[in-house]
């Protein structure tokens, strides 16, 4: 007997299945990705060519495409933060198989703070020289991924815990991980962003970045040795 | 025996189903799909980043931002109101499943006006602080959404009831809710728009929005307790 | 015995399908949904919103939008004929149930003019108030639509008449309404980018399309009242 | 006996199938498939429609869309390319049907390049007619094809080749094709790449990509005889 099976038998003992039910948790997760792939590659338009005339020479260009090295930056973290949260939101697919009005609404609320991402990522670029304003746009950049982490921590909390009949069972070293990775990211943003108030000091916040990237690798690592014993 | 069962069986008794046509409802409903994404993403590449000098200081900067505030404001509410529209859209594909050529003539009129929501959105924003200009793309903003709930009504109407054999039958209270949904939106935004044509006030047009969603949703749940009973 | 069966049956009869492929057909779909998507949508970001000073009031604004008519009426333009050679290809996918490298390749060749409309329509929209530039313009956009024509009739050739193994047979009617559809507007096109070399009245040139799209119509009534009989 | 019932016995003979695997991977293959639409279609949008005022004729119109032939060219070749890259993409998933994280991450890293041929591609057009900076905006446009090509290959390595267990055998002439193939893309790029640092004479560079391309196409045709026999 495979798991396939007695999930469908046991779904309808239970209640009746839509016939277009599989066919609507797929519509939503399809919807979800274009959103995200839109987003991802968008980012690339706000890096603008440099503008080539005669006088050009291959250093005066190489200045400027030098000067674009924050933009790059800011394309490669803003890259592989959607990356990231494209990914938890794949993996909650796995589990779901149905959805109501609310599970509906919190995925909208996880597509809204994606979409801002080509602009927050283009005002970080723009403002990486400005060592003033760099602390403004790093403020911004951290609201937008902690109302993302927040929103898909929500989307979980809604579609796996709260509304369990919707979703596969998942396991519970799945729900730990899934959980601690998620909140974990929030706070972590969050607290950056409360040390911005204190500091303004670009340097210190790097190093305060750095320093909690490094220490969450760690206890994953240690996190994941526990599970498995 | 499931529902889907029932249907299938159903099916090849009364007509043969040709062997790509879920396929084929689905391809339609994704391409859609696609359009609501790129139009709801395409929103923020309108809001343009601050432009960031070696003299800007974070005040400067920051009166850049709020500068944008109704930018961002234009851009949360179509935002809303696409998500809406392929909430509803969505909707509808969970009864279709089968089309011809007028129903597939009528989804292309869904999304002409979904694609114009990047223009009237911006327009909005960019006249806002004008306060002759506001009432003239107000209006294009409320036509916009007029015909987007017009042509969502004719699409629900062409493949659920004049079509009845292309679509799963829909409860009466889903029927009811929906029409009553769809027509509402477009009757609502039908008279705010000839209410600028007889004051261009701001202000009274403003509370005239926030009566009108108040009593829907008041109506909403008035309607919604009298279905259940 | 449905006709799914019937063709399942007879494919594991002929040669042994290969898990995926009924997968891969519907990804080369889903792919060139796509492109045909952000296409349509993309027309609407070369409207640029009219800018809007202190100024500026309704009336000033209400000429900067009476001047985008051109752009707005291009637009409709190419979202009908783009939606009009989607749902060809479409159309074509309900009979295509595999593919080779030929047939791969001609669907590349249908989307490489489709990503050209953003192009041509804005370009059209441009110069609608030269007179001269106009004929130019519309000989771009003319050969912007002979070559999608082109493309989707080469295209309907490899997958459906010559390698007639990876498609449903379609019927006979359906074949001479599609070649007749799509060579017929590839040749009218043809016809009216021949005249333009001709005259160069756009006058004359708007009557010519007139006349022809008419003409279409009619003989497309007779056409489908013969293959009735 | 059909492969897939082969298959789907092996499956649940040696591991219980998650029910919605097929469906996850399928999911990555959209999600993948709308970068690369997105990317691809992206490709028009850096091309400006030419600006036309009441002086401009059909000639000095066409003397700046002659001005654009680099732009056209430059988007016909990231055209190609990408396509390319997305049917070795493709290709891959006919095979495919299970992912891990290593895998997910190794599709993430094909995406990355891809979205960064809107920039390449138009800095190529950019500096088309200034002989010293065509070099440097090659060498980019070069690395873009390295990198893409070398992240399918670590793609089509993780996926088919170190986790058998995920994927449907490949026959050993696919392999070879598939490996050569991209390995061969990556060397003459890197090739090309080295060369132009040798020298910057770019009529030499052109007669080295024609002579190379020629040399792998009949070394294809090669391989094929051979692999036939």
């Amino acid at each position: 007997m495979t798991p396939k099976l007695d999930t469908a038998q046991q779904h309808h003992a239970n209640h009746e299945k839509h016939p277009k039910q599989d066919f609507q948790v797929e519509r939503l997760a399809f919807f979800s990705d274009a959103v995200f792939a839109i987003a991802i590659t968008l980012l690339i338009i706000d890096i603008k060519v440099p503008k080539i005339t005669k006088d050009s020479t291959s250093e005066t260009v190489w200045v400027q495409l030098v000067d674009l090295r924050y933009s790059f930056f800011a394309l490669l973290l803003s890259f592989t933060l959607i990356a990231n949260y494209w990914i938890r939101h794949h993996f909650l697919f796995k589990h779901i198989h149905n959805y109501n009005r609310k599970t509906l609404i919190a995925d909208m609320f996880v597509l809204l703070p994606i979409i801002f991402f080509p602009f927050t990522t283009a005002f970080f670029a723009e403002s990486s020289e400005n060592k003033q304003v760099i602390i403004l746009a790093l403020r911004l950049f951290l609201l937008n991924n902690i109302l993302s982490s927040l929103a898909i921590y929500t989307f979980y909390w809604m579609a796996i815990i709260k509304h369990k009949e919707m979703s596969f069972e998942m396991a519970i070293q799945e729900k730990i991980t899934f959980t601690s990775d998620t909140l974990f990211t929030t706070i972590i943003f969050l607290i950056i962003l409360l040390i911005t108030f204190i500091t303004e000091n670009f340097q210190i916040i790097t190093w305060i970045i750095i320093i909690s990237v490094t220490s969450k690798k760690i206890m994953d690592t240690l996190l994941k040795k526990r599970l498995k014993q």
